[in-house]
């Protein structure tokens, strides 16, 4: 670990790129020691700016660009005395010596000597081959020249639509924004889902919000390639492999971000598919040299994997702490539990941990319950639902991720369940939560409570559940399928072959119940469903109830089950 | 522990009180078995109504009563089976029979026998002595028909003005929702602040907010009487021993509850100031009675002192947890922390935790922080500040309690620090904290990270503050003052006798600062302050940074300190 004496020593630290990592390390750095030599190498134009405004300052609703811009070079210098090289590219490091090679436009190559060398370059725009991704139009959205070369270009054709290539946080983001332009907008992803971080049953009412708000969403999108007609300066379009023509004047090309681990890899340092390695002092193989945010690879507390998290708040601390460490703390870099959220118009949808795709696909055990509560008392106006899947460990009930969509409410909730993952809790631990309770707010037994009592229910065996997901037609054969709502609900929409007995008049009606078949029993969101579980299991049936109810099968994925 | 076999017996199960406590209790009495016998007696007319909306009906913020009855007895019982006995009132209970004996209006006492007695009778509103408060139009406000009462009186006299005495939860929301009625309103509290939980710096913003929106507000208002003439009709007035008088056609009584222990004195069952005693199983001094909900005393998981608790969500999971108990299962209540959440006007005030002034009270140790960070990125439209004050032990940085106020993200940094102070962590883990961030919902640094960040500096001697209530004239005549802001801040008002050096500057003016004289530096809400604490401290000041910067003596009880 560090032991630098913060005031004895003029201590020469070099730092590779001036936004997130890079410049809270400059920060707490200065904190830390009047005396240390600072420097801030930024290939760009801008240090220290708000990166993640960017698809907002598109489309105006950020109004002014200079919001983003939160500190100059100058402001910078005067406040925490820190050399900034700005437009200015780190271009070689010699480990041995010490030393970093940086250039200019207008000068050779120069180098100067560090002590620590902090690597902060963040991740760079993924460009996937693709025919005609080279055109002009067709623009990558990751920093403020490159936001300011969409607008000039927008500005000076005329530009009435954009497709994006693209459904992550920065395509959803700039859909929106461009949207309050007045941009006819088109968005084209490859997978059968937009939010990839999420489940497919958690993602799908982002498509109807946007499709509500106009815009043209292309999902399994198969791009054969890119037609631009530069002559006429403004149209183009998207060719799928479908046929299937999506036009847009301006392109957008966000399909997610790499490490920017060159410089890195050139001078040896240890590097996996997740970017640079570090280890929980973000030391890299070079322990001399550190890396930090989007470029370094970090493991998630949740699965124990290796991950690459491109998100600020882990990238800002990370630069504190190794900056703590510099300067002799005993400090550890804890890992990531993966808390984000996203707006897309006017629905948000965040997550904390894998999704239940993910967490599969990482060979985790993992089981889950969904809950559909308001995202307050249902009595005070504006209640508005959520969707909220838990997943938790089968075994001893950890959780393991949250999944949560809704119209409010949704980031209160992933943050209340990111810190209980944070602190090792379990479903049950849930059950107990004390939240803010007063009817503008939430409920006397919130959402998370909510999930927590189900999922609890659900390890004590007081309820058995089956998944939508898991419902194949062979699989429902195997079932007498019990509706417990009201019979207004069921006009509405049902299962298939589902025999109406509403639940409360179930316990009258035993006598239409086969006590040799399986029964599935289910209602609008499961509660109910739950009700009719403990009735029927305590009357001697082989009861299952349906996870997230009618609700759940509802989505397009389902028609199957549906009547 | 409770060891019934769910199936085996038809127990009598007793439940005293059908709103909150009671009722969960019963729900879940039955989910747990088909066959207990379970009666729940309600000396009123309506069971399991969401009383935490009374105060929002009474003005139509909840436009229709009717929504607040979320269950009737008849669907009640359709569902649970439970035998409903409404507008029924148990007068008695024989221990050694195990009999209860109850009422109606029209039948002489009648007797139920009990295997397991749940009391659940919730507390009544205090009623202090005080002469004329028995005035036809002096009105509690605790139930339906005590809300319908108030409401057909306003109606049939045309009231226009309300006096609400009291300025805690039901006082503050009956105050906006009779604002919205087009009321003149006022409030009459005895404390020197509404909302008595919390801090008075705390407090201190919802007057204003009130006074903005027309409410007239008296603080330390010692009440003589209250003069009614009924005579006319409507118009009376509440005379403060200062002489003043306030109007209010109607006047609202709401100035806190009492435990409602008389049943449970008069037949020997052990109780104290906090309410009945109880284990945590929720058992009274008779292991064959319960106590949940706001009648029981209940033990604060911070202070481990023990208290009463007048809140939805603990009654809630007290009536499901009995039943879990006496159906045989391991379970324990683990005690409250204390979480609230209220909505003023535009204003959100929460806590969790003691207020300092309680944790004072109780003397236990605390140091606190006072940050101001916005409630989300400042660059995205609509950002508003949040204050907030976070308690945690000198000692260890264990989180002892939070207080927040605000326009938006109060209950979200609530719920999360609830989470937090259950978990046992400290203000090192909130430096950790991995919370969800888009610039609509946070920052990189979300404000608890803020929070976390101040707390761990303090206790990591980065920084050493004071506050603004241990400034006197005396304490502040100790300091060379140095103001680190702009010069535009400073001419809006600063303090006593600062000298103004704006940080980005500060480096180049040690020459104008007395280093054989204690430092005072300050800022607008403290960052900046600490910055300029850094860099004074490393040149050899002696400094102490103001916590929560000039926002924290910008209220009128630090008069004496601005200039």
């Amino acid at each position: 670990m560090g032991d630098v004496d913060p005031q004895s020593t003029a201590l020469k630290l070099v730092v590779v790129g001036g936004v997130a990592g890079g410049m809270s390390f400059a920060a707490r750095a200065r904190r830390l020691s009047e005396t240390a030599n600072i420097t801030v190498f930024e290939k760009g134009p801008f240090v220290g700016y708000a990166n993640c405004g960017i698809p907002y300052a598109l489309g105006g609703i950020i109004q002014s660009d200079e919001a983003l811009i939160l500190q100059t070079p100058e402001s910078l210098n005067a406040r925490y005395n820190v050399n900034i090289r700005h437009n200015t590219e780190v271009v070689g490091i010699n480990r041995e010596k010490k030393i970093v090679d940086f250039q200019t436009r207008d000068h050779p190559v120069r180098s100067m000597a560090y002590d620590k060398l902090i690597l902060a370059q963040g991740a760079e725009p993924f460009r996937p081959p693709m025919k005609g991704a080279d055109a002009p139009n067709v623009f990558t959205l990751q920093t403020i020249p490159e936001m300011t070369a969409v607008k000039q270009y927008m500005l000076s054709h005329g530009s009435k639509s954009v497709a994006i290539i693209g459904g992550g946080f920065i395509g959803l983001e700039a859909a929106e924004s461009l949207h309050a332009l007045g941009m006819q907008v088109s968005i084209v992803e490859y997978m059968p889902h937009v939010f990839p971080p999420v489940d497919q049953d958690v993602a799908e009412p982002l498509h109807a919000e946007m499709r509500r708000n106009n815009v043209s969403v292309h999902l399994n999108a198969r791009i054969q390639e890119i037609v631009s007609s530069e002559e006429n300066g403004a149209t183009s379009h998207i060719l799928l492999e479908s046929g299937e023509k999506i036009s847009g004047d301006v392109i957008l090309l966000v399909v997610g971000v790499r490490p920017r681990v060159k410089l890195a890899e050139q001078v040896g340092l240890e590097t996996n598919r997740f970017g640079i390695v570090t280890n929980p002092q973000m030391q890299t193989s070079d322990p001399d040299i550190y890396a930090v945010g989007d470029m370094a690879c970090t493991t998630n507390i949740i699965t124990h994997n290796q991950q690459n998290l491109a998100l600020a708040g882990p990238a800002n601390r990370q630069g504190r702490l190794v900056a703590d460490h510099i300067f002799g703390r005993d400090v550890a870099y804890r890992g990531n539990v993966g808390t984000s959220v996203c707006k897309v118009f006017g629905i948000n949808v965040g997550l904390v941990g894998p999704s239940l795709t993910n967490l599969k696909a990482q060979g985790i055990q993992a089981e889950y319950v969904t809950v559909h509560p308001p995202n307050h008392a249902g009595y005070y106006p504006g209640a508005t639902p959520l969707s909220l899947k838990l997943a938790f460990s089968p075994t001893d009930g950890k959780i393991l991720g949250a999944q949560i969509i809704g119209k409010e409410g949704v980031d209160k909730r992933i943050d209340v369940l990111a810190t209980c993952i944070t602190a090792g809790m379990t479903v049950y631990d849930l059950e107990h939560l004390e939240l803010a309770y007063a009817p503008p707010f939430g409920s006397a037994k919130d959402p998370v409570n909510m999930a927590g009592f189900v999922a609890a229910n659900v390890l004590r065996k007081d309820t058995e559940i089956v998944h939508a997901e898991n419902l194949t037609a062979d699989a429902l054969s195997e079932y007498q399928v019990i509706d417990v709502r009201s019979p207004s609900e069921y006009v509405k929409g049902h299962m298939k072959d589902a025999k109406l007995l509403p639940l409360n008049e179930l316990r009258k009606y035993f006598g239409e119940i086969d006590k040799s078949k399986k029964v599935l029993v289910y209602c609008q969101v499961g509660y109910r469903g739950y009700l009719g579980y403990r009735i029927l299991k305590q009357a001697g049936y082989d009861v299952v109830n349906l996870d997230g109810g009618f609700k759940a099968v509802s989505q397009g994925a389902f028609n199957a089950l549906i009547a």
